[in-house]
Formats: C-alpha cells, structure tokens, sequence
C-alpha cells in the first residue's frame, strides 16, 4: 500500500534548522551539522555521484528512506527563494537543473506559477487550493508508490495536525541547536507508535506510524 | 567508575512535565503519560512492592536505572511544595514516611534546613551553596556508586551546563504533550554521543555519554 510518509532529521532539543535562516544560510545556525550523519553515508554519496562514505546503519536507512517514492509534496519556503512572495521565474529552487528528486515534486504556495520540467524526471507544480489538494495530486502522481511529505517543518505539521501524515521517520541527532524552527508544535496530539528503531553514533531513527 | 547521570522521561516534543504543574497536578496536565512506560513494568511494581506489570525492554531499563545509585541530587521544585519560598518544617517531600531513595538525598535550595533522617535509609540534605557543593557531599557519601541527578528538568540544565554531568538517559515516549516544562534549553552545545538505544512499542530509551 503507498504510504504518505515524512523523513526529517531533528536536533535533541527539537530543531529542524537553527537559528537565521538566509539565503547564505538556508538551514540556520548549526544546521548542517543535522545531514552530517546523512551527506557522511555511502548511501548519500551514490545517490549524488559521489564516491566514499561509511557503510553501516546509517547508509542503509538512507538507501531505505529514498525508495518507493512516487512524488513529493515540500512547502513554498523548502522550494524558495527564502522570502518568499510573487515569483521570480528565473527560481525554479535550490537543487540546479537536475534535481534529485526524479518524480514529480508539488510545491504548496499562496502564488500560481506554471508547472516547471527540470532534467532527470523532476516536474515542479504549484498547489494553490490547499494541502488536501496537494495531496489528491501527488497521490494520483504516485500511483502504487509512497507520497513523501519533504519538508519544511511547517508542511509536515500541516499535514500531521491534519490526520493525513501516516508515517513519520526521525533522525535524532546528538546536537543541542538552542533555537531555530521547531518541528513538534501546532501537531495537536497525534497517536505515534515507534515501529523501528535503528541506531548509530551520529543518529538514533525512529520510524513511526502515525494514527 | 562512579558516573554522575540523569535518567528523564521526556515528551516526543521535549518535555519532562506537561503545562498547569500544581499540587494537584505535580507534573502538570498529561505529565503521568510520561511515566506510563515505567509504571506498567514489573520492574517498577517490584520496587515499589506491587505485583504483576510487564516484562520486557521497559521493565530491564527500570531495574538497570535504579541500580548502583550511591546517592541523589534534586532541586528544590522536585522536593516541594509547589511555590517553593521558605520551609513549612511539616513537609518531608512527597514520597511519604519511606521514600523509595533508601541512600542520601541533597536538595539544592536557598533556604536552610536540618537534615531529615527517613525511614528505610532515606536521608534528606539541604544544601544552599550551589551545585558543585551538593556534587562534592553527594560523591562523598556515594562512594564507589553512582551519584543520580533526580532532576527536576532545572537541576539536570545546571549540572548539564556546567559539564558536570556524564551520563543522560533519555526515554523517549512517543507523545506531544504541546507545553510545559522543557529538559534542553539554558544547556549550551554540549558534546553528547549515544552509546546505548533500547526500544519498546511505549518509548525509546538512549543513554547519552556527555562530554
């Protein structure tokens, strides 16, 4: 059965970026040190043409997170440019002509914008009636693959507080980032059951259902 | 080795009590889900001389946690009264004629006060001249043991912000509780690397080397 499904990698303290996010800075202070457990993995690496990385838990539940996904759902702010806003066509995000994503990606925004083709299978398209709807497209897109809610934070709550999140998978990083965008607020208070915990020094994971 | 930790059951979304704490309700609205996990073991019930709760993950964290615990730190909040200020000589904690301590406990406060001798090895200690004084009495009278960092979520941030705490174990339950009492802000960057996860459908538990 598809599953419509978030993965996020989260601070101890609850942050999905630090403090000042800015164009220069997309994830905030400290917030790259979030993905180190990732961009570190062999797993990671392949996926972007890179050699190297480390084998182990942490390669494999990257290699596991990025199957089976048949379209993508990400917020206006996760697409950019920071600020948000009427549209500047010459944006079309923050991932160059090649996009990793390979799917089609639909983009929750307040502003209508032409569906936009990229290299390598990526289409943009842009949802302005609202996240139900978002969700009804990229259902449709998806076909007999999984819906991932990509983020940012203010996506995944909208579709958690609204019973429409079934799983979610996070990745617990030892870092304290003492501010920034908090991922668990606004969500009311969901039924989570943890399924499957995988650990590691650099993150503990925890997949959970949802509902 | 003694160990200086902390153990904490904490909210999905970074809470060790729920909002509205009072007498009534000393870990505030929702706050008892936080504890259902150890509750429902049977390595809860034999301490505290019941029968009957689960085995299992849970149940082995309870008795490994409550093992080898030479002596207690708490802060005033976690003590009581609720409201704190000066002591009512008539209030000896919480936990009734036999608290479930059975070592030396020290109360960090700013308000003098003899110990208070309990039944079953119990002792109260109330120290005003800081946490690294209670630190060095508590060590003392531990000797080969471990000295436990009670909480509440303040005295974990002091000890934890002035690097003096080794060992965070963290049980993670799967709830949003939306408010209250948070464990990890005022604490700085401190170096954390898990080094145990144990998991259970009712919270995960991750045992923080620190430093």
């Amino acid at each position: 059965m598809p599953t419509i499904r978030s993965q996020i990698s989260i601070s101890l303290d609850g942050f999905v970026a630090g403090p000042d996010q800015s164009f220069d800075d997309p994830l905030g202070e400290g917030g790259e040190r979030l993905h180190d457990w990732a961009v570190n993995s062999a797993g990671w690496r392949r996926r972007h043409g890179q050699e190297g990385g480390e084998e182990g838990p942490d390669s494999r539940v990257v290699d596991e997170g990025a199957r089976g996904i048949g379209a993508y759902i990400m917020g206006r702010n996760m697409f950019g440019p920071p600020g948000g806003g009427e549209w500047d066509a010459s944006w079309t995000g923050w991932w160059g002509e090649d996009p990793p994503f390979h799917v089609p990606v639909h983009v929750l925004t307040h502003h209508a914008r032409e569906s936009i083709e990229m290299q390598g299978g990526t289409t943009f398209h842009f949802v302005t009636d609202g996240i139900e709807s978002a969700l009804e497209q990229a259902r449709a897109a998806a076909g007999e693959q999984d819906v991932l809610i990509a983020g940012g934070a203010n996506a995944i709550q909208q579709y958690l507080a609204a019973g429409l999140l079934e799983e979610l998978h996070l990745h617990v990083v030892p870092i304290v980032l003492g501010g920034g965008e908090r991922l668990l607020e606004n969500v009311g208070d969901p039924k989570l059951e943890p399924v499957e915990v995988v650990a590691s020094p650099a993150a503990t994971h925890v997949k959970y259902r949802v509902g």
